[in-house]
């Protein structure tokens, strides 16, 4: 057994960021179902955002997307959060939401669409100067339905000219994280469909940008912790987008889907070096059906059993059995952490930081649910189309 | 090679339903893109489906969904189609779009959300017989996004429940479509998630209850030209939505995506009897970025080539390579067929019914695209949120 | 909390059948790596099969696979069973390896290799009467590699009349249970694909005609709990051939690729009432590069850990949180029963049962893999193409 | 309309290599159907060849196989191929057929299996010297079944050695080319899944390590030719194994599941300048249940059906309706050459090349298949497991 005082501290340092946009409505294509006590501005978003914060100590910023979070001052904001005890965090881009990016953007086959979304991605930039931001996160809705629709190979010369362009732009310790994924809302092509096109253009670009992992966009069968693997070996892995699937990007809570699988992506990390290194843990997803708030406690919470069955793993019992071959020995480590019920020892950390040891309890009774209820009454909530 | 003339008799009897919905907007969770002249009516929509069948002679019929076609004069309806040369078709419910079903509808867990639903169901009926329809076509949302989220088996016993309901309504020569899908909206489990599903109901309501083949709506890797032989072989091949995808319920145009599987399909139509037999040949599409009158024309004229091609799939020959054993001399007379350029055979059948021989080119020149375009302003443009 | 004593009382009842070919030697296209003291007859893979049910308590019966474990005497057989502790389970048709099937078996289009094929499923069944096994289990690698290769509806009638056929003989109290597969061997269509394939076929064979569901047969992202529970709501499901799967048919040890999986499936399994009826509970796996016995008693092990956390699930709790539409709770009395660490449980129940609380530990402790591969020395080996 | 002459004269220089192992027995981990005349040697292999190559022109090099088609004097083997009217081709590497390969190969846990399969990667080598063969094409079978079996990337950094070791052995003008494959034999992991691992590699290794592509290793739902049109930009698509499947890696004929896959990547290779340059075209397939030399000569002729229709595109009408962002005439382009029948065309070119225009014909009636099935009586036919 790994030393347990190191666990714990290891569990205390790890940091999961929200999303803003999870605190908002969502929904498919067929209907956003609309909740009560959503919230209407950026503001608001950081305040349920505190909650989550609050209770379960580790999720300490909050990623932005712009323009739903479009504000006037952002110091303005980035001082609302840190009263709240949070910060801002990432900044993403959309660049799928306008009239003119039907055909993509910066891939599209107009310069002066292009040009507009550059413009778009530069604003995020200038707005990561002003809330002191890291990352810039990028994903781009850009691809095509139809075969012959556009040139697969002079798309990747247009994306590689933007990305040039934003890379150039980001400051001394600025990051730019390149998203991958399959399909939707394209469904032919996608311009970044995978890992390896994501890694391509980074290396390319140069050592600010990395690639993002977001667990819900792959191809049905593909080994992520594979991938995680292979990216930590490249220095390239920057962050992920957590989230869950048992189809496409369904957007689930993370670890609702495939539990196991989330534990084999800590380890990796874990073995990685990416547990210490600047990996972001960011979450991605919808609650278009369940409460929003206890949904987010929920995932970091999952996030967090993940992460201390990975560090639970003896990893010399594990290396030895690899070295000696002993196919049945070496996964039976492995299963051995996987299957301790590690509850319990997340509840003692959250006590010994001063926090209840149970997230969802403590914010059920704290009656915040039932005061964003009362008191966000009329004015347009949040949500994907905002 | 089959007597040509009987191919060409065939051909001129094919019919494609073509849905109203297909002439609104429509789009993904990120974004729909709003298109010029797009119809704000359903006597708008009846309209431009009129001009898909002028240039076709291939789609009489246009099938309705509940409540974005709804009108308070269902006969008057009836009459401005029959005044534009098409007639009404199946009639489509819609339970999926109403905050009260955000769990489900004739599964949901509550009766009196379950009975809202039905009664629904019951006025689509209603309107089958002003109306004319001979076709009830059901699709259910109704599904769980997280395992333990509802009962699997009592949610069955719900929709059990529902279907009898509404098939007890049924008048004679009425019937009911039961259409299943893998996934979306629900992302664990979908309560009509497969053919077996969908026909071990239909076999417990009666012969009035039928299949529905979506070609979108299917694991990856199913082989739904099976699908299609194997209800044909029970008797329980009610229609076909047709659409084509590369990922999931991508909902492009037919024959778009891999035409040599919808070449397949209609083969097996055509050896089940299910080209002369009851089965309604329908289109499901989202035309969210190309123009939606002529990627309707280009979808009936892609299963018109489709089913050309089957038609001439010389049988005789291939049963006898077939008993031969002859595995490459049967797939070759298979591919002999699919292999024909059927385009100048098809041109004939449309000149020998005084049509253009080129229904898109015939289309362009009508100028329908730019007077729909002038006169269609103001108002709210027709869309799955209706 | 289910009550502990019933919980326990269940976990003591569960047998999971060993398959006679699991101890034998298996691999992929590319190559069998043979083991040292693998069984030259099946009297060796009785003595190995009695040695997993000697150390977990819970593999009573050993499934045969003929002609591969054919002996001259199986009454004979049957004594050595018993005489190790165990009994002859279901027996297992091969219309596979034989040159006269390269297009088939019963679905062949010629009539003597489908008599030929139903001739050796009457054997089986003369068999099961010599060893009193109540199960006959039938896979069929029957289906076609391209299109046009054979009629996909006539190989459904060859099928259905070689079903009835077998069906016919037999004896009360026998059952045949049919399996289905998605592809391999065959790579377009295979002749019972789906569980709706065999559901209809099984429905006109009669009562004693049940559906094996196979947890690696399933296309990407098929919900196969959702399968169980309608299988077990129309009275089909007459048993498991366990194991896991990353891929496709990969057969490696249940529980091992997705364990919450396996628990949801043993969920619907319980809730459906599965449990007590009539379903057996059987392992399908290959042991390519793991040691088999100790690779068998750990997918023993997982089969009782999934079941014990099913067993846990508070349904008063769960029927509760979904009768109240509380998605986040209702998943949450799931998740609780999963991540509980049921080792100790299972350790107790073994110790009440007079076995060592560490079935591995026992077998390795006991010698038996070392006499076997001192004793096994010249002969044979059993294989897949023994 | 693209020129019809210099449509022809890219024709009539396409080759199409010809594995050796296609000629010879293959099949499932179910059962290998053995055929009738099948070669026994390598040099029965080449004759086999030599008659595809005489009736389609375009398959004038053949693969080899180490250990399969090892032989004591390649220079002999050589003369013989010349002799028959083709050259030996691509060297093919094994290292999976060995009982030290249980665990891996150049991946394995333990140094010296490595070495010995570094070893044998150098004899390919030298045989490539002594053959006159231009690439080394490796694929390992490296990779795990469970979670925890091995280090995920330590296996990386033993891979990237052992790259490293055989790149430095290469002579100028030889080549190593790395392929990639989701699963099988591997269950969990395979150490080069996908193109981005192989890319990664050979960026390091230098510009003679270049990727294949092989139809039929990618996830469910990869888009092939997007990985093509990338791997050309960046100038490492070094071959194809060309194959179809339905599946998973079904090795049917190149072209028989999805032509229209298949006409797509062809397109990207025209497009992206792969037509001319130095990326070789090969077959990898197995003929289980077919008759094997006509299969290959039919999947030449597919390639090449493929590729005149690719050739017919309309650049310049293409390039216009992109630029104009009309997505459907964009797409009917495209369309509009893979729905051209370009057997005429085909049959014109082979009788312009002095070739019969039907190859498949032309072999039939030359008595080949009876003369082998007389001549190869005795020894032991080629197969996978030679």
């Amino acid at each position: 057994m790994t030393e347990l005082a190191a666990v714990k501290a290891a569990l205390r340092t790890q940091a999961v960021e929200t999303p803003s946009w999870a605190y908002g409505n969502s929904g498919t294509r067929f209907k956003v179902f609309a909740q009560q006590g959503v919230p209407r501005t950026p503001r608001e978003k950081l305040a349920d955002a505190a909650k989550v914060h609050e209770f379960t100590g580790a999720a300490p910023t909050v990623a932005l997307h712009i323009p739903w979070d479009r504000v006037d001052d952002y110091a303005a904001l980035a001082g609302y959060a840190e009263d709240h005890g949070v910060r801002l965090g990432t900044i993403n881009s959309n660049t799928f939401q306008d009239d003119d990016y039907r055909l993509g953007s910066v891939c599209h086959p107009e310069a002066a669409v292009r040009r507009k979304a550059v413009d778009h991605l530069l604003e995020c930039v200038d707005i990561m100067d002003a809330t002191g931001s890291r990352d810039l996160k990028l994903w781009f809705a850009d691809g095509t339905n139809y075969p012959g629709q556009d040139d697969i190979r002079a798309r990747q010369d247009r994306l590689a000219q933007a990305l040039a362009q934003v890379y150039a732009r980001l400051g001394d310790g600025q990051r730019m994280l390149l998203e991958y994924k399959l399909f939707e809302p394209a469904f032919y092509t996608t311009d970044v469909p995978d890992w390896g096109t994501a890694y391509a253009h980074c290396l390319k670009l140069g050592p600010q940008a990395q690639v993002v992992v977001d667990t819900g966009h792959h191809a049905p069968g593909t080994n992520i912790e594979f991938i995680v693997a292979t990216l930590l070996r490249e220095g390239r892995l920057g962050a992920f987008d957590f989230n869950s699937r048992f189809y496409a990007d369904d957007d689930l809570m993370v670890g609702a889907a495939d539990p196991f699988q989330l534990f084999r992506i800590m380890y990796e990390v874990v073995r990685g070096g990416g547990f210490t290194a600047d990996v972001a843990f960011m979450l991605d997803q919808c609650h278009n059906i369940e409460a929003k708030i206890p949904a987010i406690i929920r995932s970091v919470m999952n996030v967090q059993e993940a992460t201390a069955k990975a560090l639970l793993v003896d990893r010399g019992a594990l290396a030895a059995a690899q070295a000696a071959g002993d196919v049945l020995e070496a996964n039976a480590v492995l299963m051995d952490a996987y299957n301790t019920d590690v509850r319990p020892l997340l509840a003692e950390v959250r006590e010994e930081s001063g926090l209840d040891p149970d997230p969802l309890g403590a914010y059920r009774r704290s009656g915040w649910a039932e005061k964003i209820v009362a008191d966000r009454v009329g004015g347009l909530q949040a949500g994907w189309g905002a």
